[in-house]
């Protein structure tokens, strides 16, 4: 059939296990030719082709709610929910979302972006289901790597004592984003290798000759009892002592088995867990053979050698720059430790991993306990680097303030992917951070101009020892300059002056310095000469250049990739008036109060007007009003 | 011996068990005065009271690590470190703090207040002591209740998993703040009756014996072993499927128990897992028959008769106020929904509970999951009342900007204990939940002049149906102002002139307008006229009012209890700014950059200028300078 005719998924009904699997063959070459083209997440979704048609066929969404758990594997189901045509803007400004997005079909009914959520959003729909005496299933499918995430856990906690009717989906593909850490995990594995067919009647009798004759010294009896029949008992154990009702674990690539559980499940009371084994990349040999997560999400590839299409000599990737200066720092200072929740690759902290295999720790999809860790390490007298994205350093606000800065640690927060990010859109743009952490006593937060400046910060950071630390960087790559050889201490809140003039001053840091410089150079074209400050300490600002800044009476433009409001910008605001400036003209650019969809940085600049056109213009603008009143 | 010529735990290691019994009564008494006079957790304390003793007689402190989770049951190890001479000043401003603090002392090795923490920090620290090649014990103590925070098992999963040394205390008081709720507490409660006592050989005779003759359908058989051997096998399995070698449970009162398990524990590889049960308020009959949770924490009570001396006549409490007409509310729709992690006392919701049981969620410490939950319910188009407190609701801050503000849900976030909370102190006043959810789109931020505009405010939540919408109100009691029979819909974005006013303008919101009030009456005698605004919306502003303020080019002073970084005051000067009003002069009242300690609301007012002294004084000022310039 052709994927591009189909508008709802009721055709599954009546196909029968063999057409369903020629249409998963379908999905799986539509899924590899298309994504091949845009790129996007290859490898989640090929794992989950007949466990999306297997679900669409037991259940009738949207009266029953498929969530899913993150989002990056819902290609399947876009595609049977009618949107296979529009693929080829996948991930691209205004075009398919990666994500489940209640905008483009009523088949979505949870948009996610960050992991774990959905069991708690499936704790909702279920409780207003049976407010309202609704029938419906509500069906949360989540990864192995997303039930380590404490909201998950929180979640299974309240779901098993409620006792609501629910069948959760583990999809256990072995391997999440990273090789996943974590004693769940563990559980999960003796799930694995155990199966159902060990419930088989000679492995039950043999393993009852072998429970011994009771007497002798009584704990240990009990305990071989315990040990002797614990892998009988270990299948599901786990989460039927949370109150479920463990199903599988069945090959998540096999109709019956998938079909005949699900309708099982349909027909059984309370909360299911029904545990399904799929491969990451099934069916495209160079992702289903990836042991590295380079398969997980791609940008564009070759079809026939699995060959990334990268741009060739691009400068180095700001996680790798600023991973592998930590890692070289850790060579001469032994308390240097590095953390990640579950971002290994991202984060480009293999090097590190490689040579510090002791001081490393990948904590899995918990970025609470990251943070915490890390602040628990800086009491010793550590020095830790938790290397998160910005997006996923929301989870741990709390652990940020009340562990880290409350406690005033030397915790160096390297804070990735800040800024707008691109094709993952709104639920994974790093452009909260200063909001939500420029208020918080003790905290210093940096951003550099350029991978230079970056490795200096690192340093930098990593001899700071008054309190905790953030350097703000951008996902992608630098800018390509020469590389100092040896580490210069970046004094703590200085700026700098980038370029001087007497019209008005441009106030800004990171990604947004080009623009300002561009824009400068252009206005000195028609007469004005702006002074344009790196101002890379966002906290605490330089409070002498600012003041001197401000005596001139100049006007003053600030330009951030992060919200407006209480952000940088609005720091200079403060400053200015609490210091009785009260003439100041301050302009500010930024992200707009609202939430911003994917599309490439570039594009996204120009909707929301971080151009240097706009810049030009609204420099122009101020010192033209100023002529006139002076 | 008199606990007060303590100076550190060393003399504990010579006592005998009699004399440690005759100490714990010593102890008990000392705490039950000091705090009927003070206040205190006295319930927590008097449960830990024999666990305390035991593990500074087992483990060396400071070397070994005695990491309190929460934080409010450490008054005994206060005694036992030399600080029984202080709890006269306990919790009061510039006394001994409600919580381990590591100024007070070198056995605080870790701060806390908000739960959930521990076995993060336990797991930073013992990764620290592994790196250095130190020998030393970790031992975290943790509540049942904290262990249902997600970080707390982010955490177990990651110990679990690494086997770090640890010796993790499980202080299962059967009641957390309030009765426990989750799966977790009823694994919790089975391992409980279970004990160690049926591990005896008549009761596993008589087990095996039942084991069925292998045979007939498999499936059902291998359920029944399950079945019948489960109580047996269930009795730590659920630790130690987590990686955790499971001691107990034992009675946490009895000293025997308590040191032979520890002294156990101290000889075991790995990760340990002691479970302790303990009561409650144990030894003073109020606190022990308690099943209300009013004697977790109390202010001062008569001893003898255990009556609470309350101020009488009390205005209705915040919490109560908002709770109960969410009450009134619900009961003419029926999509209305409260949800509270762990604090139905707290948030005064026993009555909505009564009335509608299976419209009420306690979730267990849990706010992320909490925040989520709502989220999903509004997807279902309830009103969810999301009932939280200012400072946890920084634990769901992701889950307020990726799951309800993102999606633009329909949930009313009742955010509680806002401001300055007093005697908990540092780690729990309320204070950065502005700048923390000011920047985040599409959110409706209120806070109410008095209670009789928070009745108001509540209907105005419940009927708005554009998305999100917080209502931030402070800890303690309302105004006593004469309450309106009928609720109003106050108009979003609204401000209300609360006194007229020429020479300057006061914007400002809930606790500190009497302040604003009081210092414009005393402006007026020596002649300066102020406006007063009630700036109940914090988002959106009231543009019109604002912008009609700004154009009469007077003095502004805004007022906040909150943290003035990215705070109200910041957004009216990026309002001012932004549009063009750049001669405005805007001056902010708030709380500085700094963590604020323990003491009474009054005198943290005074410490930080929040007085009406201040606020005649700021205005004066600006006034004059003003006048000076024309």
């Amino acid at each position: 059939m052709d994927l591009l005719d189909i508008k709802d998924p009721s055709f599954l009904k009546k196909l029968s296990i063999k057409e369903l699997e020629e249409l998963s063959k379908e999905i799986r070459q539509f899924l590899i030719s298309k994504l091949s083209v845009t790129g996007g997440h290859i490898g989640p979704n090929l794992g989950v082709v007949e466990l999306t048609v297997a679900l669409h066929k037991a259940f009738n969404s949207p009266q029953d709610k498929l969530i899913w758990d993150v989002g990056h594997q819902s290609y399947v189901h876009k595609i049977l929910t009618g949107r296979a045509k529009e693929f080829d803007s996948l991930r691209q400004y205004k075009g398919l979302s990666g994500f489940p997005k209640m905008g483009e079909s009523e088949h979505d009914v949870w948009e996610t972006g960050h992991s774990s959520t959905s069991l708690s959003a499936a704790m909702g729909m279920a409780i207003a289901r049976d407010i309202k005496k609704e029938k419906s299933y509500i069906v949360p499918i989540i990864g192995d790597g997303a039930l380590t995430g404490g909201m998950a856990l929180e979640a299974l906690n309240h779901i098993g004592d409620e006792k609501k009717n629910m069948i959760v989906i583990l999809n256990d593909n072995e391997m999440s984003i990273a090789p996943n850490v974590g004693a769940l995990h563990s559980v999960l594995g003796r799930l694995r290798t155990a199966g159902k067919y060990q419930w088989a009647k000679d492995e039950l009798e043999m393993l009852l000759k072998k429970i011994p004759a009771v007497g002798g010294k009584l704990a240990s009896t009990a305990e071989r009892v315990k040990d002797s029949l614990k892998y009988l008992l270990v299948s599901g154990v786990f989460f039927e002592e949370m109150g479920f009702t463990y199903l599988g674990p069945v090959d998540g690539h096999n109709y019956e088995d998938l079909l005949e559980n699900l309708n099982y499940a349909k027909k059984t009371e309370g909360p299911i867990l029904f545990h399904v084994i799929t491969k990451k990349g099934k069916g495209y040999d160079p992702a289903e053979s990836d042991r590295t997560g380079n398969w997980h999400g791609t940008g564009p590839y070759k079809i026939d050698t699995g060959d990334f299409l990268k741009p060739v000599n691009s400068p180095p990737a700001w996680s790798k720059l600023v991973s592998e200066t930590v890692r070289r720092l850790a060579r001469e200072d032994e308390r240097i430790v590095a953390i990640t929740p579950a971002m290994p690759v991202g984060s480009k902290l293999e090097g590190f991993a490689a040579e510090f295999p002791d001081r490393m720790f990948d904590v899995g999809i918990a970025e609470q306990h990251a943070a915490t860790v890390a602040a628990g390490l800086a009491t010793q007298n550590m020095k830790p680097f938790l290397a998160i994205y910005s997006t996923f350093l929301q989870r741990a606000y709390d652990q940020v303030v009340h562990d880290i800065c409350r406690q005033n640690l030397n915790v160096f927060i390297g804070i990735d992917r800040a800024g707008l990010v691109g094709a993952d859109g709104e639920t994974h743009h790093g452009v909260f951070d200063i909001a939500f952490l420029r208020h918080l006593p003790n905290l210093v937060i940096m951003s550099p101009k350029d991978e230079n400046e970056g490795q200096h910060m690192v340093y930098t950071a990593l001899q700071y020892d008054e309190g905790p630390i953030a350097l703000r960087f951008p996902r992608g790559n630098g800018l390509g300059v020469p590389m100092d050889e040896t580490y210069t201490k970046i004094p703590i809140g200085s700026w700098e002056v980038l370029k001087e003039g007497h019209d008005a001053a441009i106030l800004t840091f990171g990604t947004t310095i080009p623009m300002a410089m561009e824009a400068a150079a252009r206005l000195e074209k028609i007469g004005k000469t702006v002074k344009v400050i790196n101002a890379r300490f966002i906290k605490p600002l330089d409070e002498q250049l600012l003041s001197s800044i401000l005596q001139f009476n100049i006007p003053i433009l600030t330009i951030e990739e992060a919200v407006l409001q209480g952000g940088f910008g609005s720091s200079v605001l403060e400053f200015a008036h609490d210091n009785g400036f009260y003439d100041a003209e301050i302009c500010r650019m930024g992200i707009p109060d609202e939430f911003i969809e994917h599309g490439s940085v570039k594009m996204l600049w120009e909707e929301i007007g971080l151009t240097t056109e706009e810049v030009v213009k609204k420099i122009n603008t101020m010192v033209i009003k100023k002529q006139k009143r002076a």
